[in-house]
């Protein structure tokens, strides 16, 4: 843990004193987003001191050209960067003339921040002092609306202490942002209009090369204590930028509020031509709701949202917060309703990474989204790899695969690969493995077979092509390779036989073999389509199986474990308990070369393969590979914590795997890997709902059925969540008594508790203990 | 072989046709050098063909911000690139007004360049015809003087045809120039003055960062048809460029001949403050020689270097042509007099690769040196390194060793590394036991023990210490192990137990434990001194030597080889002959991963450990390996058929050594690599001595004598060489029929001749067969 400033409170995130070092961290915990957009919690008001600046717009990107020390042939031109976009939610402050900024004022006091989780907002208040010497006091709620998605409500009050004070506010837009990891100082915007009228303006502006329009726009209204008042603007419009400069003279303990709307049309769902008329119904929609209206709908947004997907923790208001932190998040990131969007690793957070989509997606998200959401979104999911098939088909060519052999890319914002380190670009390919596996969790899930005949086959024969040409033959082992990847432990690189590469390849092929002879068998049409459109021969069906059944994995007899990848045990084994603290995060203190000859595991391994096939193994082998591995984890993804915590939990190790909860659940709020200024992780807080509902809940599907195993850690006295499980809504409440589930629905549901079979009726909570 | 029109000449390198895709090509092959400075073989007159303007001063680099895609802990901040430096090459030519560039001529014919390697030389002569249908004859002659080596020449002569003409000549200097490797378009020089007096011009200018004072200089003076002319200059002087333009009308047929003297001064030489007082005089210097017998003594001076290094070859012109330019080129580069500077990849004829100093020197060039120089030269290139051992320790403390160990920089120009590809900056570590191996060839060929305890047993410590450090105990293997390191071929990275890694670490570690002892023994005071700087302990060597007792060996019982690394046996072991042609080379056709993964060898990797320690192996050892591994070696490295060429001539397969030979001699010439517009392969040439000296001639020191077992091609009636062997000049004939020795010196000398002693007496040749 790295920090601790963050107050408990079950339902929202607290800062309370205003401490400049902490203003870039806070910007990225107070985050706001609502699927289509999204913003750093940065101050409205100038601010001049460190501040990483960040609005984001869902799906506008800009393919900046690669940089590199060294080219390799294959690297992709272009790296996809997640844009900061234009800003909409400034407002200046002068007061008396002089302009208020935080980081000049000669006092700030009673300073807060809280951003209300169950409602959506984001709040700021506190007291200043100019250095003119003036007093005010400032409250500011922000939020983005679920509602009209494509618009934020900003209320920002001033009070006037002490004594009388002339205010004069100007809310503004500006185009004129540029992006903090740029690499070569392109210009990532064009500005085409910026237009002022009545208490509205617009800019226009496209990025450059992907050439998305947007138009960003703008509406103010005043109140003094509490009414309506119509003040003229003075207007400054320049080339980037327009602001509507309003001015009044506050008595002393008089308010003036501002009420600001903005936000952006995009051309993704409106003609490029029209986005100044949308902009301006969008205005006029959100005007006739009104700030109180567009409020209260917000509010009930997230109540629906939390009526679903929260899960409440009794008895630790730490663990609550965290859980419900991230909950929050995902669900201000993605909330399924464009298959054209995904899911990007920092959300609206920051821009680190680049790209939207990574193989936390598949791995880790789904099944968050298939839970809390009807199925559709979790399927569109799926369904954006399909649409990138054939990109990742030339994506394998680059490589020199052939014959429709599909490699996805490790990074991407259109399918095409924008990431560019050898190690991990041309050799994390068990990200394949994840998108085969997402199909198989789908189905198994949610029971919708629909989904492989009429996409997901074709997707499976290019995964299962590349597996075959990608491994090859040793005589030595009388057995197929797979040389030179990097699994998910990303602290080695290059190495050969990575066990859960090796597995999830085999196991690629057996299920791609096992859909095709089922598709064969039960949907003729799909079938002949699928294999017209790849040329998929008998013949070539049988190639893949024998390299399937003649995998080979590196195991240690005297272990009694698989090994992580070929030579692990030359490894100097010194455990993690004996690495000086001193030495941590070693992807700070280490070069290289010392990381990848280490044992250390950046993030499960062989143990992300036993949670993917946890059915394969017994309890016992899970045991022994834990025990081998879980010592040797540095845990510096945030992507690690959570599949510990829940195979620490199916072991029965409960303080373990509560350790490994906090440590996924507040990875942001207390700042672990000390980055939280740049974004939040958003893909591993999926990994956190699993912690609770698979790990504590122990919720699987066994042979089509839901099953549960519930454990409760010592300190909670309870918890409970939902899941959407075909359509049926299962509430579990466990205590230290016992589980208590809830069907909401028409139809009953057996389900499995501890492995014995519960009929639940809808309506009728059934205690299980 | 990718080019073919250098035609064949025993002394010169010639080039007949005027091709302007060839330009960039012969800019490279005609390169000029003289030890402290050098130019690619730019047209000294305008030209806005395709080209790539090159001069460089030895010694003088920036240490450009490094460029990188994802930072890597332990990376340098700066890499120290060759800086091209201001030209003082430039003679701007009007002809009637016109300015002449052969890039727009209406024809030219009798363009004929040639390099005359014998007498240090350049020429370039043509006819052209102008746009204003002026027709011109041009005669260029270009050296740079190794007596003054501050001081190059140019004489540039124009023939007025078929007409009258009024010819204007600028001779310039000029500041204004740029690199085409800049990372990030910084400005690399900055001028502080530019004068012009009389018919002299002089511009001070010093790199950023790095601080290099120059003054770069020039002096013309004119002749008619050869006879002396005062032309009055019209001067143009620039803020980063002055010129001096002279005009004279030719009557038909006549000439006019420009002496232009040009060169560098720097402060790495003389006081920063003087450096125009300096060339002020170094011009009074060369004036009073004047051209013609400045140009007698550069003849005298390549005379006197070809006296000792040459190697004559009959029969053969291209093989003939091939060492000679090799021999050039080396001579052009590095003389040995200044131990600050060493042997850079590319010379002065290209900016690749950045650095002066790679493993190469070392490994390659040390032999050439030792052999056709006196033994000062080599122990200049030793001392360069002792000189770096500080930094080499620091350099070792970034990577997280300690208590004195060092690693040498993989690529330098100060002793601080300046390469940042992980693969190879933090795991190239086998250049380590090459600087260790040079002190003890060094040893082994002069006979000269006192490098060693003066300054040598200092590194060697420093580099045992490293190679204890990195390896690491496997309890798996009982044995040390050496993780996570790239070996020569640079086509595997990352591998474990790099068998020629480990070799040389092992045998660092006793030659260091052995040196420590016989200084002990016989050089006490030194002894004293060197274990109290280095505060060694009796402790830390028995350590030492356990490391070395019990290193693993890759070892394959089946194939009865040592492995190139763990794992080797599990690629798909295709050879290259299988490979189509289409697809090589690899490095241009393969993304990185493909060949990672592939077995195709770079460059000579466990070969070339079995030339280093080639008397450590039977000659069946060495052809069991050399069968192994030839037939997966693609020579993608410049480095690699000298080495091949050398082992192949040792197993009697002459026709596979003499093409090695052609390969390795004539790499640039015929440009097998498709790179030769980048500039020339220096270190390499010294390998293609080796190949001739070593492998042909079958040089070896056998105990503390000098042995050979000469052969000689089918392809060759005879060659011969010299070899200064402590201080007695040998020189070799080889003919079919048999060797002949003859000795220069007052004593007598017993050498081996095919392991049969023969005595040799000075001045009387000794034939043996």
């Amino acid at each position: 843990m790295n920090q601790n400033y963050i107050k408990p409170d079950s339902w929202s995130i607290i800062e309370e004193g205003f401490d400049k070092d902490l203003v870039k961290s806070s910007e990225s915990i107070f985050s706001l987003g609502n699927g289509a957009m999204g913003q750093r919690a940065n101050f409205e008001e100038t601010y001049t001191g460190e501040t990483f600046q960040g609005s984001y717009i869902a799906g506008v990107y800009y393919p900046d050209k690669t940089r590199v020390g060294w080219w390799k042939n294959g690297y992709p031109e272009y790296f996809a960067k997640v844009l900061n976009a234009p800003n909409w939610i400034g407002v200046g402050i002068k007061v008396n003339g002089e302009v208020f900024d935080l980081n000049t004022c000669k006092n700030v006091s009673d300073f807060k921040r809280e951003l209300n989780m169950k409602e959506g907002l984001y709040k700021r208040s506190f007291k200043a002092v100019l250095p003119n010497d003036a007093h005010i006091k400032v409250d500011v709620l922000r939020f983005l609306s679920l509602n009209i998605d494509e618009v934020g409500a900003i209320e920002y009050t001033v009070t006037a202490l002490g004594t009388d004070l002339e205010i004069e506010m100007e809310p503004y837009i500006d185009s004129g942002i540029t992006n903090e990891d740029s690499n070569w100082d392109d210009k990532f915007w064009e500005t085409t209009s910026v237009k002022s009228e009545n208490h509205q303006a617009f800019i226009e502006a496209h990025t450059m090369k992907t050439n998305f329009k947007t138009c960003t726009f703008m509406q103010a209204s005043f109140f003094v204590d509490g009414e309506t008042v119509e003040l003229e603007p003075s207007i400054d419009k320049g080339e980037l930028r327009v602001g509507h400069s309003y001015s009044q003279v506050l008595k002393e303990g008089q308010t003036i509020a501002l009420h600001k709307f903005g936000g952006y049309i995009v051309d993704r769902n409106h003609p490029g031509k029209d986005l100044v008329k949308v902009a301006q119904e969008t205005l006029s929609k959100a005007s006739e709701l009104g700030f109180d209206e567009l409020l209260k709908k917000q509010k009930q947004s997230w109540a629906d949202i939390w009526e679903m997907s929260d899960i409440a923790i009794e008895g630790d208001v730490k663990a609550q917060q965290g859980i419900r932190f991230n909950i929050f998040q995902l669900n201000q990131t993605y909330l399924g309703r464009d298959s054209r969007l995904n899911i990007g690793p920092k959300g609206f957070t920051g821009e680190k990474y680049g790209g939207s989509t990574y193989w936390d997606t598949e791995a880790y998200c789904i099944p968050f989204y298939m839970a809390t959401k009807n199925q559709k979104v979790a399927r569109n999911l799926l369904k954006y790899r399909y649409n990138h098939l054939e990109k990742a088909i030339e994506n394998a060519q680059k490589l020199g695969f052939s014959n429709g052999a599909a490699l996805y890319p490790m990074v991407t914002m259109n399918g095409e690969e924008c990431h560019n380190e050898w190690e991990i670009t041309f050799e994390e390919i068990h990200r394949n493995g994840a998108i085969a596996f997402a199909i198989y969790n789908y189905y198994r899930f949610t029971g919708d077979y629909s989904y492989i005949p009429e996409m997901g086959l074709e997707v499976l024969i290019g995964i299962a092509r590349f597996w075959y040409q990608r491994a090859n033959f040793s005589k030595q082992k009388n057995k197929y390779v797979i040389l030179g990847v990097t699994g998910p432990n990303e602290y080695e690189n290059n190495v050969n036989n990575n066990w859960y590469t090796n597995y999830l390849a085999q196991w690629c092929i057996d299920f791609a073999v096992a859909q095709l002879e089922k598709v064969q068998d039960s949907f003729k049409d799909d079938y002949k389509r699928v294999v017209g459109k790849t040329q998929l021969t008998d013949g070539e069906v049988s190639q893949w199986k024998k390299v399937a059944k003649n995998m080979y994995f590196p195991y240690s007899e005297e272990n009694g474990v698989f090994l992580q990848q070929d030579g692990f045990l030359d490894k100097q084994l010194i455990t993690v308990s004996e690495l000086p603290s001193a030495q941590r995060p070693i992807n700070q203190k280490w070069s290289w070369d010392r990381i990848l000859r280490s044992p250390y595991i950046k993030q499960a391994d062989v143990l992300q393969g036993f949670y993917f096939f946890e059915d394969h193994f017994s309890v016992e082998e899970l045991q022994k590979h834990f025990d081998f591995y879980e010592p040797f984890t540095v845990h510096e993804s945030s992507l690690s914590p959570c599949v510990h915590s829940i195979q620490a939990a199916k072991l029965d190790r409960m303080e373990q795997a509560y350790k490994f909860y906090l440590r996924t659940s507040r990875l942001d709020l207390d700042d672990y890997n000390k980055e939280v200024e740049e974004g939040l992780h958003i893909t591993s807080m999926a990994g956190t709902w699993m912690s609770i509902v698979e790990g504590f809940g122990g919720m699987r599907v066994k042979n089509d059925q839901l099953s549960f195993e519930p454990k409760i850690p010592e300190q909670w006295s309870s918890y409970s969540f939902k899941v959407n499980f075909r359509n049926n809504i299962i509430k579990v409440s466990v205590r230290k008594q016992g589980a208590e589930f809830e069907l909401r629905g028409n139809d009953t549901l057996t389900i499995l508790y501890n492995d014995a079979e519960i009929d639940l009726r809808p309506g009728v909570p059934t205690k299980a203990s």
